[in-house]
């Protein structure tokens, strides 16, 4: 098979890849020539074309399906794709775009039912109130959006993923530890990164907009509640409770939200966020990993470098 | 004089005083006593009643302005006034609490026009009418309201003092500067503050709300401003901008800023802040200690002793 | 009742107390004093003692019990307690001193009982043999220690309560994320602070040992792995691998784990650590303040205030 | 025109530059090249010249005013020149080098009588004396000189014109707080980088000196200083006071200074040598930028990407 | 004996000691009384007079020889003396009070012969001038101050003390490394905190000069040197690496030097100074500790405690 | 001579090198090439050999001695060699590998011989006894290991250098600070890094271990320790002590201590640790820098460029 994951130097490939993003460059002699990011369901790897005409520069854009074949090599330890030679997909290829890009293991529908299982928990009235409002004006965008632009939960629907199994782990806290208040804490974990519909462009080739840039998807996620709250009529400590979540959710002011956690929900709101992008990150690293050995060095996992033991999984 | 801050160990005093706090204690022979801080138009003392009736615990409250005679003693380092007798003020002494705090040098009037000058000189038009609407909204408070519980501009006023100085500043820099675009400058230092209206209980004897501590003056900034522009059905740019600017007014996340400052005038609000505060803090402590020594240690100067130069003032 | 966590300035008392510690002081009269810290299940309260005689001297130590009659007073914002008079328990009181000192809320049987139930599921049958070998040798202490020696499970059996809950927690996670190592997981929970039996004195009044100072419970807890994988004849990967549990688990080199954790199972043994021993302190907290109002700065938890909301629990 | 600033891939030019630095190289093929970075009044561009001969070699050094023509071209993401021929200047094509280097927006003559009009204003008799005697020792060098290598004012007169705009802002905020001492504050502007003459090598291509770089130009104007005010036989507060605030300017000690600011011109001097160098670099790279994006990210101001409004300047 | 050092709660004493601070106080009762800081050679306690007459409070100054007569008692875990009776000390009491302040352990000629021997060994004529010449100028204070207000050498003669040893290191270190330059190394250590004697006031009962606090002694001495290599007209590399050394001697920028160790000996001289400066804080802090047990926390050793062996010294 | 260290751009070579690693890569054309590292004892060379045979492939391993012939140039500022023919080396060459990897200047008898020489000056028999049964068990390890796989001591008997230094060292300051306990200090000095045995590959082209990844080697030591102690029926406080030295000779708890220094001589141990491994690195980068300039900046001495002087060494 020709997933991009499990290309090696030396192999061979010819068969269909998304565009991911395309740049033309020129030679040190001068010749032109184009450098393409390749994506298909399970990564995505860089590959040259070092003899292109005026009419392939035309066609090489992104979310662009071609046909390609060509050869992996190892360049300075990376996997490259040498290009020899393309052609673009036809109508009757039968191939849809949208199965090259990597998806959450579960499929929208299931999160959506999932979800909702959890916003009928949430006994307080104005908070599922709030809850309900939010995922009607912004449904759509919850369901597809990555949680983030790289690092974990960088897909599609990767935000409502990260949501599920969130949710799934405040249950559990909740039965261990009785004190934690059920309706604030599915409350705010449905909503503590529904600002990211607004912070990042879309669910696919994601980038950060100039208000995700100068206001964040804290502060917007907290503008959005002001909103809502106002349109419903909603009053009351509950309102500030969840905006509190919302706010100190990253936990310390350095990782940018202007207030630390104050009460208990809001700090298992945090640990319960890092529990789960740490073990998205850890598991997507180590699989990749022969067992035995160490990942690379992860940045955001404090550029720790994790093992994968022998037999021990 | 009276004056409180010039009252030293050996004086004694027979005067009117305002009860800033109160607190009953118990000796360790078990006899009830009172601490009482007694505040005037330039300071607070901590005095002692040690020998209290029933009936002068139920006077002694917060707001209650006393004529007492004592001394002044030494106790550890600080000055303790030990109260010998007190009565309570009459109508006829023709007394009124409010000359017993601290307030601007300037008074509201003065300040509220001085303010307004530079509302007019906000050439954009949506920034003015979100500066007029909140001003209008919390224009009472916005002129009495102290800056900060403690360090700067801790008084009566003191929040459209610190404004009015920013805001000449900001003339200066701008005037020197001309890239940075006066509106949004204006606009932001008028408002940077003005989640303090919320963030704490009032002029006198202030202290934070809950809301304060939760949500914080900043985002509660942000959203009075979210609000406003709705309602006026003011969008753009400039809102964005408005709001990135108070969001980032402290520089830093550590601060608690969610945002780094990302434009220049951003950038600038911190600075003009930053200096006002200091220049407030310096010269309060410098003004208070002998020429050719240093004052004691500043907490919010990042713990420093500044020095009184001998002449060179 | 008289349970010292309820005692108000005011009250006046006349039960049994076990005194906690003791100390003689002279007043600057040049009178001998004592100050008592008696205890009872529910707190301490610092007690003063205003006339001693030389026997009253040699009989009040540590670790007895008295009765005492005497009022409760405010002294700088805390309480303390006056005593006027006092005896110590006789037998026909038929009191313990057991029931005098603070406790886990399960007791030691129903710990051991959960906590086996555990070992049982550990399938690694070398890891689960050394953690049989060390609750062997180690059983006693390790269901009657404290977990600290301050801040949290800072009572009788409180290091096997810590355990129990962070099993129940490990088990919850490893349901929702299946890639987790159980065998792992559940021994490095049942062993992370087994050193704290050789680094603290002992379950009731507990400090550090010089062995504890200076080797520490981590490096402790190492040495006794070593030891039983050597005695049992056990090597392979997972013995290096619970050793890195171990010597990871408080997550960063500058807490004193010589290692950061670099396996999934070592990251997340950190997190439900840290998630038990701030519920256990949050609860702990807020319990003891009213609806509305703040709890005082909590060391441990970054010197953070934390709210107990007015409805919302 | 020929800018190097305006310049993008796909241009072609034929026009003259300053080289300001070169390098020889030789191809993985084994044959000789050479990098050129060219320079006009813009700005600077790496070249490259693949086939040269010795000739070619000996000629192409620093300071050398050639005439090139050649390609632009995108090389990873940065424009390079590639160089078809060149030629050497003659003298009829009439070219002064000092006109391809940046310089500051005004003239020494404008920078000289503009601080002039400062040393004036200096009310202190011993301190415009040490001003004006280091002036004369140093004349050349502070009006020519950059105020760094990189960064701001890194440029022809750079220096002079930081101070320019500095001592512009003190007198603006002496104005506004009249407790700051002016003839303090103007001397030590003035002079806070004089020891740039000696830490750096020259007006054009600087770079540090080894006395720079092992004592670095802080303390090398207090040796000045030292010299100055003992060769004029001053002493006094006001001479301590004037070499505490070149001393302290960088604000905190691991800025390299070796005190903190601690009195007020000190404190105040720090915040407008930042203004300064601050608005310097965001002109400078906002400039550089469309508006509706992003600046890159800019190492001195703590890494930021400032945003350039799309409207709003 | 009566030495201060070994004063006990529970002790009587009636013999002379040094006053080295006083302070007068009121009691809560209104009565004045004093507090007197009393020393001897042997370390210093703090005693409460309790009543005072007007002759008694114009008599008992700093410096003053008084023979008491009181009682040790315990005040908060301290000792404090309580005062009886006293006398000034009369001419035909035969006492000095020179014999009542700590000193080193070895006299100031015997610290002079040391330090000339290794003057002879600076081959390099330049540097051996410089210190020479530093040397006569103030050689009087350089062999009777201390080398600090608080922590470490802070006794008479102390600066001295502390570069004795450290010759002696950095004489063993010169033969275990012969790559070290001997000129340089002892010369900087003869003059590293020869800007002491500028910095602090005297050698008894020091403190922070203005000059010590806004310049502070690693300029005071750069400045020293300055001027002597003027006034001797030597100039050269030696100069300004010697220079390099006294600035860069703290190590880091956050301790004060501007400059880092920047040469392989201003790296040693950094070392020899810790190692010196710690011998001297530990030696002492154990000293006075049981065997077996901990010092208190130590500020300037990164407020660890140090253990004291049960047999292992 | 051909010594690799000396090697400069443009120079020809035909001698005989050793191969530490190699690797091969495919050309942007797609042809094959590979890329040798070679060494002698003076440093090593990145060669490329632009046209291989199969045969070379199988032929040009690791370890393997070759003679070359070709050229060295320079490549982005780095010296390359291009291998123009090669051969590999036949037993009638009467080469050995071994003579061509770096070594300490001392050979293993003479290193041997000396720190045997310190083994018997430990006077406590447990120490000695400790101390010699981990050199027999560990002799040969310990003689040739480098002390580091990059930075300082990095080569081989690299270990056992180090310590030779640190033990010089150790005996001078014992005899300056007589308080120290010689026999715990040279215990420990000696055994400080003898898990890098474990934690390192083996002395030549030396790697981490997958145990000393995750254990480390402060705590194998420490094991190492545990288990000779109990062989030998080994018990006390000296025991404890050595194992405190090692787990805390880090000095800091972010270098990966789990416990700081608190015992004398623990400190003292830091400080010699350092001052060895910085002087080794230290001489390394100056001697191979000219006489008036900066050395690189050198990570492992906090990123400092040192300057090698004109004349002064």
């Amino acid at each position: 098979m020709n997933n991009i994951s499990k290309l090696k130097p030396g192999d061979s490939v010819e068969t269909f890849y998304l565009i991911k993003r395309s740049q033309q460059g020129v030679t040190t002699q001068g010749k032109p020539y184009m450098t393409l990011f390749l994506q298909d369901r399970t990564g995505e790897i860089e590959a040259k074309l070092w003899t292109v005409s005026k009419e392939d520069m035309e066609v090489l854009k992104p979310e662009t399906l071609i046909k390609v074949k060509g050869d992996v090599i190892d360049y300075r330890n990376k996997r490259q794709m040498k290009i020899a030679t393309f052609r673009t997909a036809k109508e009757e290829d039968g191939l849809n775009p949208k199965d090259f890009v990597e998806k959450a293991p579960m499929d929208e529908d299931a999160l959506y039912e999932s979800i909702m299982d959890y916003v009928i928990k949430i006994e307080n009235g104005s908070l599922q109130r709030i809850v309900r409002q939010l995922l009607n004006k912004y449904g759509r965008e919850f369901l597809t959006f990555p949680a983030a632009m790289t690092n974990h939960h960088d897909f599609v629907s990767g935000l409502a993923y990260h949501v599920h199994y969130m949710l799934r782990t405040a249950e559990a806290l909740c039965d261990i530890y009785p004190s934690l208040n059920r309706s604030l804490l599915y409350s705010a974990i449905i909503l503590h990164d529904i600002g990211k519909v607004k912070e990042l462009t879309g669910p696919v080739g994601t980038t950060y907009t100039v208000e995700g840039n100068l206001i964040g998807h804290i502060v917007i996620a907290n503008d959005e509640i002001t909103r809502v709250a106002d349109e419903l009529n909603i009053e009351g400590e509950e309102v500030m409770l969840l905006k509190h979540l919302i706010l100190s959710h990253h936990g310390k002011l350095e990782y940018g939200s202007p207030k630390q956690p104050m009460i208990k929900e809001a700090e298992i709101l945090h640990f319960i966020d890092n529990i789960d992008a740490r073990m998205m990150m850890m598991d997507k690293h180590t699989s990749q990993t022969d067992k035995g050995t160490f990942t690379d060095r992860i940045f955001p996992l404090e550029n720790r470098a994790f093992y994968r033991p022998e037999k021990f999984e």
